[in-house]
């Protein structure tokens, strides 16, 4: 990592790692050093040529940054003239002025550091205000929806369609949604999918409720699920009937020798919620030959499986038993949580008793999003919305361990191989979970405290599941200095 | 009513009824003389200056129902040359080939003949095949759903929203919507709508489960619901956990003296489904007094009740007690089933409960759906495609009335004063249901008989519920005619 002084006078202190190539390199390095304050908002940065000479890249790789950034909104480039660093948004500074109407933040997040939040997804707007900084998790990137695609498939579909596609329809979702997703899902997640096996659902909870109530149906009385885990789907679990077996969670995933009675297992093997582990290949192999042993039923909660970082993702563990497993998905992760459409690859003896139960909650799911969707995967617009995704998401998740490393080194973090959240542990002896959500409110800092995830938060570990998905250009940076402030 | 001898040799028999004004009765005698076959396809038809002569009416009223009756595929209009009768395809000529791949529909047709029907917009493509003649109802008419306005609403919603609508929603629904919705109730159905009681569901099936689980869970053991019915409706709210309270139905609607220990009443008071009858007055008065004293809650189904032909539109019960009654709509008959979009106006008390079981149930409905919807209730472009939605069923009843007065004199028939449908009684005597579904399957005519809205047939009036809204231009006036045939 060599430090180096620029021509132009201004100490960068950059500190430059090219293991991934000196663009990611420097492009990582200027974004630390904005965000952490050690280039001031409005210092002028050295001249590309400059810049270049000085660290022995071509002058394309530090013009390339420099765009990259001011892309991002860390810095400021006016043609003819100096590139600058942004003036970044202080979370002590007063928050700008709102024109959109919405209720003032302050009340919202103090809330949120007294009562109950409502986690992962299923927070809405309003919950939280709106807040100065949201690291909230649960929810993608909403300002990168593929409006314009969206747009385009939507008035393909109606110019396209026949008028049939606006009647009431099938209660297992359209057909050719269910086509498109069955060669998406074995493509890009190992899923063994047969169209006829695929049902389209209104979103993970309602794929949740529907099994559970089948499930139910069938005789199974209880329920494995992984603790810590996301509370609203134990009480979606819960409300159908079967009682909670709590699965405890380590750094190999949920722990396959503590199913007890379960009649069936919800796990997240892709990257578990909210730790973040990876399910270990023999964990896999051990909850899929209980499965097979005990003709009970995995549901595998695949929700951010298409946002894997660092190696070749993991591919479902559907693809190995899928007449013991349920693969659920959604695209709550990769487009917006308010489309509301998700799906289920079920085992050939749930199809039909899914599908019936479908039709009676609520016929199907409305066609013209599925349509649409399907037209979407069709044209392959699907495949590059989440590919560019992933590369946002991979750039924030990098910042993110980078600011905690640099200043706040005594929190661990981890489950950063994958998704759109991080969890940090809070070491015993310092400030816990209650001290720091008071902090964040202070600082007008929406955060997630990991208690409400555990079945009985007494004793267990305290953290936060840090979303990085929602503050925008500028704005991630300043959200990241207050939670580093609120963790210092 | 006079005869008339056209001068052009040509007798055309009209039977003329101008009480509804002089086009209008033209029109309606040019089509039933289509629709019968007493003017046979390829006739020549006299110049709109001859017939307008031996009428005594203007040529430009004569002019104008030819040109109505051509865009409807009754006549063809060549410029410079005759008009004549369009070739109306008949029903005991060969089906003319399919393209679209879907399943032969004889199969279909026969199958409808022997098992249980899904009547009222729960069939689902492919449980009627494709057949000749489609008189089912429950849908409206699909050919006419305003694709370009939804396309242009969705343009709008798209451009202008910002990136928060397509976050986890507030589940009872956008506010926009909710804020649209009361101001087209109020103005529309007489429903006293204020936007915090209102919730949206993904459809009417939904609504009524979760307010069936949400009276469960408060004590109600018993719901009534009219007999006859909706079987799938009965279905919902039974597995839900009440029992159903049969409430007969006659001339006047449902009967309220029978509601024995009911704690909830599902009513359809504009246009009782399947039988017709508009809720009398005193019945409207007696529902609501009981709603009243006992703390029993009403559920309005107002499933059609845009739709009303002859008079003014009836206002919806819920106008009158509004803290008793709930008002359920939905879009699956105002513009298309495969929306799944609805609404529900609850009392105060039902609006907490009934919004925590769609929180569990499924976060929400789909947001983008109900920002285009709001867009179109908001630029009136809803109103409009309802006014013309209007005019066209009446058109369609109409020619259904003279058809079946014409040539199947012997069947009553009721409920014409609005919606989508009618019931024809069968007499008795005469063929019942099951030798009327054999000829039908004979002619692949699909017809929905009335057995199946009986919670037991057993001894029960039998009919067919015609819907007439699926068949488009001359396959309208064939589909009567298969009708007519079945029924002589």
């Amino acid at each position: 990592m060599p430090r180096n002084r620029s021509g132009s006078g201004v100490d960068l202190h950059l500190d430059l790692d090219t293991s991934g190539g000196r663009r990611t390199g420097l492009e990582r390095a200027l974004r630390t050093a904005v965000a952490t304050g050690r280039l001031a908002p409005g210092a002028v940065l050295p001249s590309t040529r400059a810049l270049a000479a000085e660290l022995g890249f071509s002058r394309g790789t530090v013009s390339a940054a420099y765009d990259q950034l001011a892309a991002e909104g860390y810095l400021t480039a006016v043609p003819g003239s100096s590139t600058r660093v942004a003036e970044v948004a202080r979370p002590d500074a007063t928050p700008p002025a709102r024109g959109d109407g919405r209720t003032s933040a302050g009340s919202a997040t103090a809330r949120s550091a007294s009562a109950p939040p409502i986690p992962h997804g299923q927070a809405f707007p309003g919950d939280h205000g709106n807040p100065a900084h949201d690291l909230l998790p649960g929810r993608p990137d909403l300002s990168a929806f593929p409006s314009a695609a969206w747009l385009r498939s939507t008035r393909r579909v109606l110019t396209a369609a026949p008028p049939e596609v606006h009647a009431l329809g099938d209660p297992r979702g359209r057909p050719e949604l269910r086509e498109a997703l069955a060669g998406y899902l074995g493509r890009a997640r190992g899923v063994h999918a047969d169209p006829a096996r695929v049902v389209i659902t209104s979103g993970y909870a309602q794929s949740l409720g529907l099994l559970a109530a089948v499930l139910a149906g069938a005789g199974t009385t209880a329920a494995a699920m992984e603790e810590p885990g996301h509370p609203l789907h134990r009480v979606t679990v819960r409300r159908a009937g079967p009682d909670i077996v709590p699965l405890p969670v380590d750094d190999l995933g949920a722990r396959a020798d503590a199913l007890g009675p379960a009649g069936a297992a919800v796990l997240t093997p892709a990257h578990q919620y909210p730790c973040g582990a990876t399910l270990h290949p023999d964990r896999r192999r051990a909850f899929t030959a209980w499965a097979r042993d005990t003709g009970g039923t995995v549901i595998e909660d695949d929700y951010d499986g298409e946002f894997r970082f660092d190696r070749q993702p993991v591919g479902a563990l559907q693809g190995t038993a899928p007449d013991h497993v349920v693969y659920a998905g959604t695209t709550s992760k990769t487009l917006a949580p308010a489309l509301r459409l998700a799906w289920l690859v079920l085992p050939e003896r749930l199809v039909e008793p899914v599908v019936e139960a479908k039709r009676v909650t609520d016929a199907h799911t409305q066609s013209l999003g599925q349509l649409v969707l399907a037209d979407l995967i069709g044209g392959h617009a699907y495949d590059r919305h989440v590919r560019a995704s992933r590369l946002r998401y991979r750039r924030r998740r990098d910042l993110l361990v980078e600011m905690l490393h640099a200043r706040a080194p005594h929190v661990r973090v981890q489950g950063v191989a994958a998704g759109l959240h991080a969890l940090v542990l809070l070491p015993d002896g310092g400030p816990g979970e209650d001290e720091i959500m008071r902090r964040a409110a202070a600082l007008d800092l929406a955060l997630m405290p990991l208690r409400d995830h555990w079945q009985d938060p007494a004793g267990r570990p305290q953290g936060l599941i840090i979303g990085y998905s929602t503050p925008q250009g500028r704005a991630y940076p300043a959200a990241l200095d207050a939670l580093c402030t609120v963790l210092a």
